[in-house]
């Protein structure tokens, strides 16, 4: 194995810059770590669209490796699998890729919103403080209503997210992994959501005697402790 | 290619024998279908349970190849796969076998109940007059109200199934199938729920404007309009 020069990715942060929070931040920093690819974290903010500019957007994640520039968490991945094919397969071939990108989307459309509903009002109050004028008027306008509407009853949130993840905890029925014996990206997918509650919130939103839970503790376990070492925020960020 | 001893697949029947209904059957069947096998599908109801007992259990579908008996879907479509590895490929590989069982358990956990919550009476009205209070009994009890209540609201039922197919919609903007350019196992899991619709009941579950509507049509076409053949039942059975 040559060395390699250091993969740079923008990601996005709270107020503590070493609170990194984004789910699709987490899904391209899983990627990287099952492709035993060491990269720098370089904390941004929302408000900060000039420092991405370059990438000819102005969202997370963005990724610079040896002078490719790719932003969206799932071309990311296709970049990855595409440039260390001889490192561990994120997709397992073609069909794969293809179901990733299915998974990927329940969880972006399904599981999101539902955690969204519980902690949006923790990303708030944790988020920097230049960023939160922008954060609650882009959520407000979303939900349509003010963001301690949106979380005002929790229990119902919570089984709300309990539901959602039917899917997940009916297939942890009979394997360990969705993708089986061992995780890979469609996991991460899945991961990343998880990763967002943990790194911006209080809630824990698993009971510990359900499937996802022990699997969330595999995911964190992974690649050495590499999710569970993450900055969490405190009772209230700033 | 050597002549093959024709498989038998024993599939759910409904009041007119030649309406095959059931969406686990149907996931059998386009499997089967994807491996080129011919196989004779033998009518059953619920209520048979001797005619399938050779198998062990009580629910079809249940396939007899070679003097090979298996029984679930799931366990049908792991058996072809690996029997016939020369054909096309039902999973893309292990990673892709796991998926699909996410996948599988996604339609089963999420579609199949919404739709459920539609066409039960129908089913009612269309199996065989043997197997009726059977199935009204089992399925009350399931959702603790009679089937005309279950069905009395069908714009909200049918609202929900169209919320319930989200993520299929999602990834439809980016690929034709959810195994890629191609249809493979993981889409018939899903393409067996609407299998049970056409069937079993006249009710239309798609906008022909819906991405999802599509895509049903496509898997309608494949393999020379193998499914969409099928026999459908009229306004009422028997």
């Amino acid at each position: 194995m040559t060395a390699q020069a250091p993969i740079r990715i923008y990601e996005l942060a709270g107020a503590d810059p070493e609170v990194r929070f984004s789910p699709h931040c987490w899904k391209a920093r899983m990627a990287l770590a099952h492709k035993g690819l060491e990269a720098e974290g370089i904390p941004w903010r929302f408000t900060e669209k000039a420092e991405i500019a370059f990438s000819g957007q102005g969202l997370v994640p963005v990724m610079v490796d040896r002078g490719d520039v790719v932003f969206d968490s799932w071309r990311i991945a296709e970049y990855l699998e595409a440039h260390y094919p001889e490192r561990p397969s994120l997709f397992g071939g073609e069909m794969g890729r293809a179901m990733s990108r299915f998974i990927n989307g329940w969880a972006d459309t399904t599981v999101m919103p539902a955690i969204a509903r519980i902690i949006v009002l923790d990303i708030h109050d944790r988020v920097h403080e230049k960023d939160r004028d922008y954060f609650r008027a882009s959520r407000e306008k979303r939900f349509g209503m003010a963001l301690e509407e949106v979380v005002a009853d929790r229990e119902k949130r919570l089984a709300d997210l309990c539901q959602a993840l039917t899917p997940l905890r009916h297939m942890l029925q009979h394997q360990p992994f969705i993708c089986g014996d061992a995780p890979a990206y469609a996991d991460y997918c899945a991961f990343g959501m998880f990763m967002w509650i943990r790194c911006i919130s209080p809630v824990e939103a698993l009971e510990p005697s359900d499937a996802v839970h022990a699997w969330r503790e595999r995911l964190l376990d992974a690649f050495g402790g590499f999710a569970r070492r993450a900055r969490t925020t405190g009772p209230r960020g700033n």
